[in-house]
């Protein structure tokens, strides 16, 4: 991602004059990472789950005290598409970025707080096609996660466990690493939920109620893909030595949707293949069928 | 903190050229909390401390994957310091900001960093002679600090567990609350280190391996202070439980120096209170003695 390659706006949530290009070093964002942030996929004119990565914002404005009305953060994001429609963009990644603006001594929230919304886009990965339908293979991050029931789920700014995660030496064949928290439970990649059956031959996917993000892309599978398919899924903790009875696997997230994973290698980079799994393409098919731009 | 009452330099730590007042939105500090920094006390021309400061962003740059050269630093500080010799502040609060810089893929680094310093001042606190004098009293946090031994130590840019302890309720007449991580030992406060006697007639701080910050002024306390005073200092796991057998407490930054606490509520805001101790004014006498600007 590079400055020059976007499409910037900068648009206060309180319909102030828009900032320029840049943001105030005195942003809370930068300074605590005090904000929340969506990546989403655009295709055709549309966002697509905007209703749903627009809840998840709002939930994580309202867990870090930042208030904002959800129909100007939705009104700011139509402006912007306006914008990008007279582009040549036909499909793209936007990111939304709200902040709790400047302002406050230290820690202290300011009296009255000004949130910031920053909407940028930036290319699709090249990779997208060709990782739907090869898979990816995944290594197991050293770095952990650490737990946090009150900050679990939300998309709040603190990603540091997830860059150092993801910039961990790896098997240059692995596309994205397993994270573990520290008591040695599967939480999610570095950036994607993970579905898996294993033994028992149940779908299971790991609980996030203490760490891990709440993933848009895995609501859907919970909710609608599984019970669409009369697929069971259970929602659990799960322990890393269950990683050795995987028969099928994926990743999901909302820019990449659904990902087979046809490798996961150990702690010393010994390879376990799998082969993509009928119920994945399953998956895949059904998620296309309801949004063509993910197929 | 007002962004128009603050002298702001943006210095790229590779010597290019300023960005101006303003950072860039692919910033990865912003985006990820991808950086450090330090908060440093300035008066009569020179930064208390400055060698220690330096020395733990140094140890935060490693750890976060960000090369950069100390001297440098060193050499965009001192620039800065010229500048605010100029101006007509005697004391104030510098503000240093390394972040990894703009660039990669997701949380994927940059194949060549290009880190981003900003420095930034600040007036001083108004109730600091205040409270050196007359001493704070704390609530305990309900907000929990996160165990991370990867992160623990150094002053990055993932603060929302600190914004999310300071800004909860609490009593009218506390300055800052007590943190405890999720198995219930006393950590630090939302921006200080903590001592403490208790029962045991020995003075202990917190070990700070598994979470926390490395206070500058915590070391100077650990490594000087309390050897210079002949007394015994135990850095050790402290239970919630323990805080009942106080019988003297303060806490401590580098841009307060050390605070009595005069009072610490308990949970269900019910005010134990202190007096401030001889071992305290003992303390904080012989940190004036050798560094004044701490008087």
């Amino acid at each position: 991602m590079h400055i020059d390659d976007e499409l910037l706006l900068n648009t206060r949530a309180d319909e102030e004059a828009d900032d320029g290009l840049s943001l105030p070093y005195s942003d809370r964002g930068l300074a605590y990472g005090h904000g929340i942030f969506e990546s989403m996929l655009y295709s055709n004119g549309v966002i697509a789950l905007e209703d749903l990565h627009l809840d998840r914002l709002m939930i994580g404005a309202k867990c870090l005290g930042i208030e904002v009305n959800r129909s100007k953060v939705a009104l700011s994001l139509n402006t912007f598409l306006v914008d990008l429609a007279h582009s040549e963009s036909a499909s793209c990644v936007i990111k939304l970025i709200l902040t709790a603006g400047s302002g406050g001594r230290g820690y202290k929230n300011p009296d009255v707080m000004t949130p910031r919304l920053i909407i940028t886009h930036t290319s699709l990965p090249t990779d997208l096609a060709e990782q739907k339908s090869l898979g990816i293979k995944l290594w197991r991050c050293n770095s952990q996660l650490s737990t946090n029931p009150q900050l679990a789920g939300i998309k709040h700014l603190n990603r540091l466990e997830q860059v150092l995660a993801r910039n961990e030496p790896h098997r240059p064949d692995c596309n994205d690493g397993l994270m573990f928290d520290y008591s040695g439970c599967l939480i999610e990649t570095t950036s994607a939920n993970v579905f898996m059956k294993t033994g028992s031959d149940v779908w299971v996917t790991p609980s996030i109620l203490m760490t891990g993000v709440a993933g848009v892309m895995r609501s859907i599978l919970v909710d609608t893909l599984f019970p669409s398919l009369n697929l069971a899924l259970e929602v659990k903790t799960i322990q890393e030595i269950e990683l050795a009875e995987i028969s099928e696997i994926f990743v999901c997230n909302s820019i990449r949707g659904l990902l087979p994973v046809t490798g996961v290698a150990s702690r010393d980079d010994v390879m376990a293949n799998y082969p993509i799994g009928r119920t994945t393409k399953d998956l895949q098919a059904m998620l296309g069928t309801l949004y063509s731009c993910f197929l």
